[in-house]
């Protein structure tokens, strides 16, 4: 998606270790004019997809998922990570490993928000290790519902997550793949 | 505001106590085509007042903080609660008492995105005893920024909030403020 590259060229920091900041208009300030074109986007790549519902993670994924969920018509949920005193009854949990913390946690959705009829999108800001969206496709598969695919801003391609969730044969698409050039500069994969 | 009362009344499950859980379209899953609603009514509410920046705190309300922002054409920024290695840089922090979960929080906000000559709306799910509203408050403040507003979707009127944050003199709107009747039902306020 050629305006988010070229967003991130001009707002996105890019630091040694494929570290890339786009707190400035993605994940702590976020531009919403611009989210509402990633969201025609994910539109647009999913057209002819059925979908239900739209899957994402707290916190920086709810916003997107809200805003491109008002060109599918279609409701958000979003996993919880904490237990909370809000989630009771019976949830579908899965394990997600933080290469960032350096810690695992768990998230949590209610069970009676994906139901075994439901074709989810899966959405959400980045793609490293991917260890989020498997949490994300654990319980989705747990509700007996149909992965739809997953929508993602920035896939980073010098990372996992990319390849292991084509291999599982989802229709994922990311609107930036971003890596490392040779002098250590952000380059595009697509 | 008739259609997130009829809502409430609907969907809301009222429990001992006061606990409202909004789980099945605010919270958790979230109905786009009610908070795209509760957006328009926001800016109703707030026509004729500047606002350039909408403030929320993750997770529940950055959802309605970015369907809302469409009708302001303003950016989201969202205090962060947790320490992130991805918020780096001069940070605004204020400390938040949680009543629900009995431990106090940080929350943080990027210096560079809220400026002196920011008008700064305050969004969120929910206001009850209204310590992470204060905490917004006290960041927008730090920051030398005006609070234009505050817009809570439930406010919950047997608490302290409400009562606190008008006492400062800030226009809060809540568009719907639940109480318990006498027999221990839900009723509303307004």
């Amino acid at each position: 998606m050629e305006l988010l590259k070229a967003r991130i060229q001009q707002d996105g920091v890019f630091k040694q270790g494929g570290i890339l900041k786009v707190d400035s208009f993605l994940n702590h300030q976020m531009d919403i004019a611009l989210i509402n074109e990633i969201g025609r986007e994910f539109a647009r790549r999913f057209a002819g997809t059925k979908v239900t519902k739209i899957l994402t993670i707290e916190a920086s994924g709810i916003g997107i998922a809200c805003i491109a969920a008002q060109y599918f018509n279609v409701p958000v949920v979003f996993a919880k990570k904490v237990k909370s005193k809000n989630l009771d009854g019976d949830v579908y949990t899965a394990n997600v490993h933080s290469y960032t913390k350096g810690t695992d946690y768990i998230i949590r959705v209610a069970q009676r928000f994906i139901t075994p009829q439901d074709h989810v999108l899966l959405i959400d800001d980045f793609l490293a290790n991917g260890r989020a969206l498997l949490g994300l496709i654990e319980i989705t598969k747990q509700a007996g519902a149909k992965v739809a695919g997953a929508g993602i801003c920035i896939e980073k391609g010098f990372q996992e997550g990319g390849k292991i969730i084509r291999q599982m044969g989802i229709n994922l698409q990311s609107l930036a793949i971003v890596g490392e050039d040779a002098d250590g500069g952000l380059m595009f994969y697509e």
